[in-house]
């Protein structure tokens, strides 16, 4: 392909909105334009790369059996409403009336849309299982769409479906799901772990996310890549290095997820859903007196721990949300804090927030800092932490402005109606297998996979007959793939910065990529020095139809620019081979240079395809 | 791909709601599921016919220099305001707001996004030209959607668009694409036309549009596929032949566009494009006095010729139209009827309707019937038919009801602006290169390409320096297939009626499909009769694993069904070749059934792969 027949606007300078580097290189690196706010035009370079990426999908998929289909965007909200997603989903849902004023949204995900299908297209077990997926844009109205294509108002995603009789038969497409997801992300090129995931939102149980892992700005190994000219790290000056550690450090971490694996173990989960080992301490101290005392200007935990002089430990921090309408009180031990999705999927809640302050003063007599268990309505209920339960004669606040009771016993003073995990774990804690202790990374969520169950069949009725003739829900799963996030994801991790020395001996770094083999919208770019060196311009001719010949997809750079220009041009568009046609091409010799790595070789017109066979073998 | 691993819900029966057959066939065959009026899902066998002609047009643009990008398909009415097409398309675009209340539209083309893209990223006329395409859903909010995916709210679209720096360029582009629609056309196994089109729609000039041909429904050779068991067509009984007649002719014809094309030369074109040859008649005659004669209850031409006991074509039709919010007036010979297309491209005018009754006869002082051009305002601009210049002494209505004149002469009695052509073309007119006489065939719009000229860089500023240094506009061409459309197209034309002979020497007939080569979903049906012998199942598995490294995509028919049920499904599906795995598989014979002419032969797996390699040369 010629580079003059692409639209690859490159641009000299980082574009200034862009806090995350993927965001920046691919808009720089002329992959992508910002059409409105979160929404993109795949420029060629981007379409090709999307486009690697669902051949690599569907190879995979075809390897566990899924099926491609393509659902309309365009869903009549009637379907939505069936299974009550309609009014739950929040403020991202595109919503809009078509000319004779029916609703009809902008489809986030299709379990509904399938569901459907199943119900009109599946009449007995003996058809199950199915399992299909397509790859199509997304919408989200996300209120604050940002860093490019990771979190975007339409955005390419990759969403398959699975149908069963039993669960023994989810159980096994999940898994399938797991490997293939694990293949695609290896081939990607991607840094990346599975961990439990908060299934709640789509309405299911056992769920996975798939994370890849924000790299460490710190470890100039992965990022730098160097120019034969510089040949290694400790030549660079230390005020260079100083400015290029402050050029990584500038850039925003990109993964908004937190993810806690264990330091020995394979446990690994979202922040969202992790837990740490828990053994209750088993002490036996005598209940001391239910007691009111002062406690003036003490807003925080502790704050009213350093008045009466106790450890925080020995605090009960209460809190007040609404879940569905209700008001509900959770109990934390002193400064843990409460997580949010642990105790909204306890409670089975689609709504689920902090209550409002002037509600709570209503009910409970006191403004947050000075909210306790006793002496609650009956009817509130009450949840604990399984830490909780550690505490005797705790401090609580007393429901009256300025006032925590001491001695506060459950059981005794106040009912919990439940004790459960609802605490954010902290870095450092134990494993929950036993194993290890708790690290915490960034990540960004590329894929999910879900058990659902009979969440959508059992609302929108899509039933079977099983093996005795008696009319059942269908057992579901669903399976998705951020795949323009997935860009991003990769851009993340293989943006390089590109070193290289002067002949006057000054360094210069400038940022680039270095695209994974498979995804790499061409294998070689292909550089002409001179256009107008007519001998270099057959050389280059007679070099890209054998390489096209062998099979590599080839970018040339037929432009009339200057080497600088197209160097560093190539640099940001980061195909893995850089083949050079410059001054040695009437010898028949041009350089060969391995993107990732710096290296550089010169290599005669008739070893070249075997040299390149050689060399990205490794990649 | 195993069939029991594929979601196709075959119907038993045409589907009640479908008029024409593509539409009734593509869902009774399992292809596809209307999800809401004008909006369907591709199941899996309808979404790898999408994906063989994405990879048919792909290879063919390939070609030209094209080159893949993707747009969204939620666009910013910021730029339709620029454009000013966001208040002037009119209620087939769906208008939304985002959460921010800003004014979006789904797009349903995409001329705005690449120009505001060529705006940005073109800024010399060196980097052109460019010629960039990419395929998508689009959306128009049809009045009223229909017949598949004909008509459809939701539907994909091919389309290109291509940045000039001069006319010549655009033409060599616009001639290209010709060439590759012509090919993909062709490969995707239509009958079809390039025909001169209306480009006003799109604002341009010059446009082809290329038409699927509806075939004929009286030539049984081409829609009955005769089993062996029948022989030939003269074995089948007149009065199941007369049956076939009246179903061939139940089905409504598809075709919306009527077609005028030559009888002898290349001529083609819409209809509302369509010219014929006009000569004047150069007669001179004596300008009569004009004389006003009552022509009581006389509403038509007709009745008030009869009236007058004269020839229509003596009679001069008068008609009012709103053009832009003006009013226009038209002029026509006798019975001919006036080309809304021709008179509203002549104008110019983005709006364009007839006028209301009320508000001429407040102007006209008479209604519809008794309209003329006599004595009407000097700000009415008057447009007639070239063939009104050759009518002297004309009939036309006074202006007041019941009345008409005699003897009217324009120049004297009335003003004509101007004398173009706006009439609609009759069949058996001579074409108006002279070569032969005009016939009419129905036909669907597959594709259509446009010189759009400087429409859209105009009114959006996207311009760049010429080789002077001045700032031109870009110059632009855009070309469409409707990808989902190809495939209703397809269907209308390879429908077939399969014949056979029951053993009792009963005729049956049934609708099925002939898929054209390229664009099955598989090349082959292969279909074990009877999953429970093993012999035949290993047989079928080892054919399968022979004919998928061979090279075939291979559709095997692993359910537990009846023979019957398994042949009829295969005859709807429509896959090329079908293999069945019979009773003489213990001997290693298959049936090999080539669907388009229904002829079979048996076959020894030992020379399937030569057998098969012979007969799909000729498909």
């Amino acid at each position: 392909m010629k580079q003059s027949k692409m639209i690859i606007p490159t641009l000299r300078e980082m574009p200034s909105d862009a806090q995350v580097i993927s965001h920046a290189l691919m808009v720089r690196a002329g992959y992508v334009r910002q059409v409105s706010a979160g929404i993109y035009s795949y420029l060629p370079l981007a379409n090709r790369v999307i486009e690697k990426a669902k051949t690599i999908m569907r190879q995979e998929f075809d390897k566990i059996g899924a099926v491609e289909f393509l659902a309309p965007a365009l869903l009549s909200a009637d379907i939505w409403r069936e299974s009550g997603r309609y009014d739950t989903y929040g403020d991202d849902l595109y919503k809009l009336k078509n000319r004779e004023g029916s609703d009809f949204i902008l489809g986030p995900t299709h379990e509904e849309t399938v569901t459907l299908l199943a119900r009109d297209a599946v009449k007995s077990y003996k058809q199950l299982p199915l399992n299909i997926y397509q790859i199509q844009p997304k919408y989200r109205d996300e209120k604050r769409p940002r860093n490019g294509l990771l979190r975007g108002r339409e955005f390419i995603m990759k969403d398959g479906y699975s149908f069963h009789a039993n669960y023994e038969s989810l159980d096994a497409t999940y898994n399938d799901y797991k490997t293939a997801y694990e293949a695609i992300f290896t081939r990607s090129g991607l840094d990346f772990k599975a961990i439990i995931g908060d299934g709640g939102a789509m309405g299911g149980k056992d769920s996975q996310e798939f994370m890849a892992i924000t790299p460490d700005r710190t470890d100039l190994n992965r990022w730098l890549v160097l120019d034969k000219s510089v040949g290694s790290l400790e030549e660079i000056p230390e005020n260079v290095l100083a400015e290029i550690r402050s050029e990584l450090s500038a850039w925003m971490v990109s993964g908004e997820d937190t993810i806690a694996y264990s330091s020995e173990s394979d446990y690994a989960a979202n922040l969202e859903m992790a837990t740490s080992e828990y053994k209750p301490s088993g002490k036996i101290v005598t209940e001391a007196d239910l007691v009111k005392v002062e406690t003036p200007d003490c807003k925080s935990i502790d704050e009213v721990a350093a008045f009466l002089q106790i450890p925080t430990e020995e605090t009960i921090k209460t809190m007040a949300f609404k879940a569905d309408g209700e008001l509900v009180v959770a109990l934390l031990m002193g400064n843990d804090q409460v997580n949010d999705v642990k105790l909204k999927n306890y409670l089975g809640a689609d709504f689920f927030d902090a209550a409002d302050e002037a509600e709570v003063q209503a009910i409970f007599g006191a403004r947050f800092g000075s909210l306790g268990p006793v002496g609650l309505p009956d009817n509130i209920q009450i949840i604990a932490d399984r830490k909780v339960q550690d505490i005797k004669n705790a401090v609580v606040g007393a429901n009256q402005d300025g006032y925590h009771y001491t001695g506060a016993n459950a059981g005794r003073d106040f009912q919990v109606s439940e004790y459960v995990d609802i605490r954010e774990v902290k870095e450092g804690e134990v494993s929950p297998d036993g194993q290890g202790v708790l690290q915490f990374a960034r990540g960004i969520e590329i894929g999910h996979i879900f058990k659902l169950g009979t969440r959508y069949s059992d609302s929108m009725k899509a039933h079977v007959l099983d093996e005795n003739g008696r009319s059942v829900p269908i057992i579901m799963g669903s399976y998705g793939i951020g795949v323009s996030r997935l860009l991003s994801a990769v851009l993340e991790q293989h943006a390089r910065l590109f070193v290289n020395k002067t002949p006057k001996g000054d360094f210069r770094y400038a940022w680039g990529i270095n695209f994974p083999k498979e995804l790499a919208p061409f294998d070689v770019h292909l550089i002409p020095v001179n256009v107008k060196d007519e001998e270099a311009m057959m050389l280059t001719a007679s070099i890209e139809s054998n390489l096209l010949t062998a099979g590599y997809e080839v970018l040339t750079d037929d432009r009339n620019e200057r080497a600088g220009v197209k160097f560093s041009d190539s640099d940001l568009i980061g195909l893995p081979i850089r083949i050079t046609v410059g001054k040695k091409a009437a010898e028949g010799i041009v350089e060969v240079k391995i993107k990732g790595t710096g290296d550089t070789v010169e290599v005669h017109v008739d070893q070249l395809l075997e040299t390149l066979a050689i060399l990205t073998q490794d990649l």
